[in-house]
């Protein structure tokens, strides 16, 4: 993928695209699309160190924002890092944007002190693209919980180790 | 354990009493006392509903706060909930208070719509009487993330269906 840029300094535009992206990214719900604009508007409103929250933006060429990652180190952990968003709209799936930002995310964890980097999904049939791409990325399943996120529907938790 | 009364109310006298239950518990580092407090004071800030944190006290018949729970829906659930914090000073250990305020804290989330409720731990070898305690009380090791917490030290998810 050429011609984008990765930026990791959020601005208050971000906030329309993280909520466009991840409605375009076709798994997500509105209360999941909700939440994620939630997390980029306290990291605005706090600041990075007492939000937690670090995004990562692949802008192209002419500054359309394509996808991004939200990420940061997970609680009452030495080194264990959260990927708690990751978003591409789904008409720009297959040309590795994905795939480009996940990579830069784990190089900046990494950088910060990450040791492993943990991403949880769901199980659900619509998921198994998600799964396939964390799996293709060298992540690995570490647990699945049943019936969490809903009957019949589990949390599945893919980690990777960084170091 | 007679003499206890339980309460779901919290106050601001409350915040002193989960510091000091927290700590006197034998178990949590200075961050994490400061977090169990940080969740109180987000619950009387923002409330029930917007914070997601439930609270239940064990006072003694005197009034002095014996125990306590902290848990709520986990988001982006239908029905799975987390027990976040649950803390009896460790002079009080052994008469039942936590084992009590945890089935009290079962049955108020069943009631409220939980199916399933998950407890995160640690695998240190002092957590040794946290996980003999879930265990007792019903609860099944549902997954272990290696190194999460710290090098040797794993997260160990404890779950208990309610249905």
């Amino acid at each position: 993928m050429t011609g984008l840029v990765l930026r990791d300094q959020p601005g208050p535009a971000d906030l329309a695209a993280v909520g466009r992206l991840t409605q375009a990214s076709g798994v997500f719900s509105a209360v999941e699309v909700e939440l994620a604009v939630e997390l980029l508007q306290e990291r605005l409103d706090r600041g990075l160190k007492a939000s937690g929250y670090h995004f990562l933006f692949a802008d192209s060429g002419e500054g359309a924002v394509m996808g991004y990652t939200c990420h940061g180190p997970a609680p009452l952990t030495v080194s264990s890092w959260d990927l708690y968003w990751i978003a591409v709209a789904a008409a720009d799936h297959g040309q590795g944007i994905g795939r480009r930002l996940l990579a830069a995310t784990e190089q900046r964890a990494a950088a910060l002190g990450a040791a492993a980097i943990y991403a949880d999904t769901s199980s659900r049939p619509d998921y198994a693209r998600t799964r396939a791409f964390y799996d293709r990325a060298g992540y690995l399943k570490a647990a699945e919980l049943p019936d969490f996120y809903a009957p019949g529907e589990a949390k599945v938790i893919f980690a990777k180790r960084l170091l």
